[in-house]
């Protein structure tokens, strides 16, 4: 696996490989790689031919300096994992290669997308560095395909309608999240967790799993299955900064479950901010039923298959 | 030539040419098309293998109703010119292929280049509106090369950003301004200067040749320029919305040319609004000089070949 910094060579590396008549897939990546980038790039070398990886920590996407700053970086660790996964290029850029001086241009998908849930609360301008890079990215590697993580659900949405109204020629795959024994989703941030934060996280996770039970033993009313998920939260002792019920499509939030829904949650664990969501889905889990001993969001667990969203 | 309706029926076509090892330009134009659309088609020829012509009249870049509604159409006289200047496809999207329904990204470059000349009268959105719409337009097209033409010599500052910032691959070639042989620069909008408005309409271009005039005899004050600039307007009793000598990188306004500065003007004639600009060259015109007999604005007239920005 080469790794590359400068968008010239990458773009001089990967017309050899269009030339050559191979298929690339993309997986943008903030770097500190874990379990869920690797099933990324595992997904990805089922879907084409070439894997590039990125690795940017993008200071766009930051509202608070104080994450940018301890965002956990290991270039060499990263390097090591995306090779072991099958990615066949690295992309590391420095800061001043993908915003050189005089940068000035944004991307923003505008209206809830980006102004609810994680907009609400970290603002929209966050979504606009994602949408702005990712252009970016997509223009450099020209991907036949691209993959991204449910664990970022709203994230995914916004990006496949930044490739929809842009015209951009590639195809969004999103892999469902992964997640450690206990429940919680792997995330680059997990390592700052501290002390007792670390099962405190369970919060979110936990809080998901009984909203499914709660579905599961036949409760459709929103307002009846968020207080279950409020309620788990509540026995660690964390405080959800969003807990909602939205349409998976639009955002907006439902009264009832009688469809697929987004239930998306957001908490701030000691110094981490931390998000979870999963789909509901009402029949699924009626035909299923749930037990105690069940793993927690099975749906979600481990499947490294993509699913188009 | 065929004309194409749908941005489906376009990709499939463009991946023939692109098969076949063909290489494609783009000049995006609004419709209407004048001497100056068919120098850009000529020098497109130049450029590339096959030249594709869209004719779309962007509802994003327009920020009056009215100058949208009066925007002058004729695809059928459209599709001729283009044919005969060796066009080898037209693309005539409807709007809502353009912006189907939930259409909500939109592209921005951000700063001086937007907010200043146009953007101060205009409005910023004008520019977002052009960058999202020729965005969308690279994306469909993936063009080698895309050909503008210097008369919107702001717009032109902001695609050449647009593409470096957002990294698309494509080579912006800018065309020099084709004018009447009176001078007035050629506009679709021309068409709408009834009675004694045509000629007051030479305001704009005999401003600019007076600031060269000027400038050719030895005067480089800024405001000296702009005073005898401003004079011959008076003289059509046109008064500008903006006068400006500017850097032509940046668009700050510059109080000595003693190097390319870019003088922009733009006025309401009747009920059209109009822009002309120059670049004067202090080298350039004190070498060559300049008398009253001389063509306004020798150094843009009718010349087809292209320059890169």
């Amino acid at each position: 696996m080469r790794t590359l910094r400068a968008v010239a060579e990458l773009r001089a590396a990967l017309a050899q490989t269009r030339r050559a008549g191979r298929t690339i897939a993309l997986v943008p990546t903030m770097g500190f790689l874990h379990e869920g980038h690797l099933s990324l790039i595992a997904a990805a070398r089922d879907q084409a031919d070439e894997v590039v990886v990125s690795l940017f920590v993008n200071p766009a996407q930051f509202d608070e300096a104080s994450d940018l700053d301890a965002y956990p970086r290991d270039e060499a660790r990263d390097a090591g994992l995306a090779a072991q996964a099958g990615a066949h290029l690295l992309f590391a850029p420095p800061v001043q290669e993908m915003y050189p001086a005089g940068f000035t241009t944004q991307v923003r998908v505008q209206g809830p997308l980006t102004e609810e849930l994680e907009g609400a609360h970290r603002g929209a301008a966050h979504f606009h560095g994602v949408t702005t890079v990712v252009t970016k990215l997509l223009n450099m590697v020209a991907p036949d395909v691209a993959l991204f993580g449910q664990k970022d659900a709203q994230q995914t949405l916004v990006i496949q309608r930044l490739v929809t109204d842009l015209d951009l020629p590639v195809r969004i795959e999103v892999a469902p999240t992964i997640r450690e024994e206990d429940g919680l989703a792997r995330s680059s941030r997990n390592v700052r967790l501290g002390g007792d934060d670390r099962r405190r996280a369970l919060a979110l996770s936990r809080a998901l799993r009984a909203a499914e039970q709660a579905l599961a033993a036949g409760t459709s009313d929103a307002a009846t299955l968020l207080a279950a998920a409020r309620a788990a939260m509540d026995d660690f002792d964390v405080e959800p900064e969003y807990l909602a019920l939205v349409d998976p499509e639009d955002l907006r939030p439902v009264a009832t479950v009688d469809q697929e829904t987004l239930l998306a949650v957001a908490a701030r664990v000691g110094q981490v901010r931390l998000i979870d969501n999963t789909v509901l889905s009402p029949e699924l889990h009626h035909r299923r039923g749930y037990a105690d001993g069940d793993p927690p969001l099975a749906a979600g667990v481990n499947r490294t298959d993509p699913q188009e969203v």
